[in-house]
């Protein structure tokens, strides 16, 4: 689908009222706000890739779809969303009835997308996260690069572009707070455990990143994270007396 | 009182259950790890203070008792602190009966602190916000500079050093988080509320502090704010299309 027609347009812009429903009611780190920012991001990433790579077969359809959607269906929030969903009236929404699966797809195809983007647009989204890939690395490296996916190296990098640097660190330390103690390890509801999510995840997304854009982006950021970490452990060292 | 006698330290122990109790159901940005940094700052700040100017009529104890309570009563928290003494089976502690004015001092002489000790806590840490001294800012001058209470200065200090850095960065997004929309302005729930409030009091907090040492500490670490807010308004501006 050309992502110029009107018929686009309109679909783009039903995704967008769904989405900012669905994620309206949660906490600033995964909110609709955080969706746009990769949404925006996906697109730098995909005009760039397309200057560098005008041959390179990539469809902007699903591109930008895959990015607005990419947290529908994020288990973290499904409770909340099957909450929000009921209370808008859609009888069909309750928990027992999300399948986080196939949540994107319905959504587009009750919106009319066609049936091969929809479904494509759900497999790209099913593959975003960060865990799906550490499970099996090899099942995300051949849908990009054999099975013609290769807008998932896109959004993908997008959305970890916006879980590192001063946004990411501003959206762990929110998740922290807003989760209360499911985030915590051992029942230490402390802010050391965003620093211990940085050592253990947000440093390590820059050798993930998969387009050079992305590459090039998320070296930046994660010096910061590397900054910030000095900074902190220095101020951690001071107030503990631990120097 | 000596801060070396036996009698200091039983008192200090028993104090430190009492802020443990009161303030761990509390979220990561003000809850026992929150007070323990600022009474390890006020030590360091106290020692520095007394070595450069050894004739300073400072009271160690108030210093250290101050610091250890000072955000007992706090206004923010105080329902989830009546919920919790309710709960421990104080039938005389619910909501109603409870006087954030006198609190610190209830509980010093509950535990058997001299009267004057006692008063003279309470007196500091009823003046210890950014807030009162935002109301009253020659009340708190002369409470330091002339009427006897140079111990509020290292408390305050010690307390703002916790609000700014990497520290007070991540604390500002946990109360984000777990406050809600309550943080909110005009209902909007969204991260940028905390770079306004680093704008509007966490940046200013270097010009109000008090004594050398403090404001020593709090130029590098009101560097790290800028230089962290500076990295924030390059990545929005990337995220939102601004640039």
């Amino acid at each position: 689908m050309d992502v110029t027609s009107s018929e686009f347009q309109t679909l783009y812009e039903a995704m967008t009222t769904f989405v900012n429903t669905c994620m309206s009611g949660h906490d600033p780190s995964h909110n609709p706000a955080h969706v746009h920012r990769v949404a925006n991001l996906a697109n730098t990433i995909l005009q760039s890739e397309q200057s560098a790579n005008p041959t390179q077969p990539l469809s902007a359809a699903v591109v930008k779809l895959a990015a607005l959607l990419h947290d529908i269906g994020d288990r973290k929030y499904l409770p909340t969303l099957a909450s929000t969903s009921s209370e808008s009236g859609n009888a069909n929404t309750n928990t027992a009835d999300i399948d986080p699966k196939t949540m994107v797809e319905l959504a587009l195809l009750n919106a009319g997308a066609p049936p091969s983007l929809a479904s494509k647009v759900q497999t790209v989204v099913s593959h975003v996260s960060y865990t799906t890939e550490c499970k099996n690395p090899g099942l995300i490296r051949r849908l990009i690069e054999e099975d013609g996916y290769p807008e998932l190296a896109i959004v993908q990098d997008a959305d970890r572009l916006d879980a590192i640097g001063a946004i990411g660190i501003g959206r762990t330390f929110t998740f922290l707070g807003a989760q209360g103690k499911k985030f915590a390890k051992e029942g230490e509801w402390e802010m050391g455990n965003c620093i211990e999510h940085f050592v253990e995840k947000l440093e390590r997304l820059e050798g993930m990143m998969k387009t050079e854009t992305g590459r090039g982006m998320a070296r930046v950021r994660t010096e910061r994270l590397g900054v910030f970490r000095g900074w902190w452990e220095e101020e951690m060292g001071v107030a503990t007396g631990a120097v």
